[in-house]
């Protein structure tokens, strides 16, 4: 079966690739040079929320894994509470249009490239994932929680709608039913209720666990031809990325224009005034 | 939290619409003052048959409520046996092309309305529903069931067929295999059997513990800004509305002819004869 | 309900077809007269391999119960080891372009004749079902298989790709996620994993059994008229089948140039060595 190993595939040389961090410091990236596979670590504290520096940093990830022929990505946090917070609502909130344009672009460009990337990819969930957090998650090809955090589309929560493509990346992990349930309630899932309904995969009692069900995942492609795997992904996966493609600028206006509705921007100011006094009260 | 009660979401003056029954008595609309929910009961008896009369007051009730900003819609039956029976036969049996024309634009109105009512919307199915009823059941956001009943598209049993919108109501319920499998055999479900299949969310010992859990599901909502609500239940269920809405005359007419065909009434009138000698027989 | 079943349905009369074997002795065909099912039996020894000439008797064999208006067919394999290996790999190796052509042309047609098949089908398991042997047991109605065997979509693991109608077949059998999960990694359900997922619908202890099981499931659809059955499965499967006939050409084309890629007939001519190995060795 090594014969076979060494003619399915081509084994990509990583040596060149091993440990680095962006510029910018806002993700941690690490290579293990047994497997090949590259531990993505967010680190923007204190909640990993997604801005588009953020954002930008994290393309500029997914284009080197590519570039390098990864052999496959775990994404997690530098965190031990949040996985990632989700949108940063700052930048959503009295949004400049030409900041709001590129943020909202960057994030689309983020999904695009999480969602097609042509290597495995695994969320170790080790914190909260609510959101925008839940949808990295979930734009992953599988998924692995610890205990006591929650996980879920709860942006009706907050005021705010997510948009028809986080729609569209829950339906294809859990069904149509539960999504549509989980969406207008805005419910955030407990682990144990997350594996239940299919949103993660796997429990783990401890990051390191996680870590190591994450290798043993990206191990069931080890005999799988690359080339075969990617055009399959993209069987699978493919519709719903050109849907976005196609109606990529428009839904960047849309959104500006749904997002400065006094209403929602009222909702935000609320939201924001209490994110303060709760980090006050601390 | 009282804070953001008031800020997130704008409650509704339902004073001036508290009980009504509407003009020609087919339907009962009551509103509980204390929470703003309506509880809309289907009353023409025996059986709650779905014809041109009934369909157009039920749609005016929506309207109605839709423009009232009602805060959720409880949906049920005067009947202790029958939710619906469905499509009223008579309007299919030796159908007038004008009458038939009207009777099936009231029935894709309602499901349009219903399905994709800005409010949200709870079965408490508290008899038979087969068919049609089964359709006014699935279109509301959460079904809650008593025992000893049975539900499901039997369409094919009566040797009609359900149309594309009443398919794909199901497979947003439950998931495309069962759904393929039911409706090819025309498979009515116990109660447990709904449950387990997800056509129902709960099953209720009577009526009134039915009503209660329906208030709790509506309960659900309390927190949630509407707008962002209905903007994401737009999102989920309003293209499968346009898609009726965009062949929505082509169906009528591809209708009326599959109804017209002499094998199909023939299965009417065989079926018609059955529930004479059923009534006579009582 | 005697009365019923001869108004509501057209009994075909079976009497002049009852048991042949195709000319070239591929398939077997025999009718029960009892209830008018036909039992399909693939014999291309030693593992049903699908090329032309076996998919182009497929065709013709589907073509005649169609006109016969069947009561419905059970597809089974007269192998006690192997329901069907998939394509026979020969075809896609070093392939020449006519007959690649015509050989694909063939499965495409079997695929569209079988999944839109008027007439209920069932597949009996009674063997191993990898690639296109599932392929031909998703597109029946429904599956009952023998234990200790496998079946599923391991396009991936051989190099090489399952098409988009494959996918979408699985996808209207299993879950989406569930899907995308087996399809990237090739996987092979053994019986009571098939079974948990959805991917057959009944086990059974032996051949015997299965076709008795399998005989139950088409005596389901004694009392549907079989006009209102045919419609309703149109509304099911069709639009996924019209998808195929709009592209029926380009993919023709696409696939052939996918087969003759060198790395893909590399990873054909290393596992065809596997075989000769295996065979060589018994």
């Amino acid at each position: 079966m090594a014969l076979a190993r060494n003619i399915l595939r081509t084994r990509t040389l990583v040596g060149s690739f091993r440990h680095y961090s962006s510029g910018t410091k806002l993700l941690d990236v690490s290579v293990n040079d047994e497997n090949g596979f590259a531990t993505v670590t967010m680190n923007r504290p204190p909640v990993n929320s997604l801005n588009l520096e953020f954002l930008t940093e994290f393309c500029n990830v997914l284009t080197d894994l590519d570039r390098n022929k990864s052999r496959g990505m775990i994404l997690t946090s530098s965190s031990n509470k949040v996985f990632s917070a989700g949108l940063d609502i700052l930048e959503m909130y009295k949004p400049q249009p030409e900041r709001f344009k590129a943020f909202w672009n960057s994030l689309q460009e983020a999904w695009i490239k999480l969602y097609g990337a042509s290597f495995p990819t695994v969320a170790v969930i080790n914190g909260h994932s609510p959101a925008g957090g839940c949808l990295l998650a979930m734009s992953c090809e599988y998924r692995i929680m610890l205990n006591k955090f929650t996980i879920g589309l709860n942006e009706t929560q907050l005021g705010i709608v997510a948009p028809p493509w986080f729609i569209k990346t829950m339906q294809n992990t859990i069904s149509k039913r539960d999504t549509e349930l989980a969406l207008t309630t805005g419910r955030l899932f407990k682990t144990e209720e997350a594996l239940k309904v299919g949103l993660i995969d796997e429990i783990a009692s401890d990051k390191a666990q996680a870590l190591s069900q994450a290798e043993a995942f990206l191990n069931r492609f080890e005999m799988i031809p690359p080339i075969a795997r990617a055009y399959t992904k993209t069987y699978l996966r493919g519709a719903d990325i050109q849907e976005l493609q196609k109606n990529r600028e428009k839904e960047v206006g849309a959104t500006l224009s749904l997002v400065a509705q006094p209403k929602v921007q009222q909702g935000l100011e609320f939201y924001l005034a209490m994110l303060k006094n709760k980090k006050e009260a601390k």
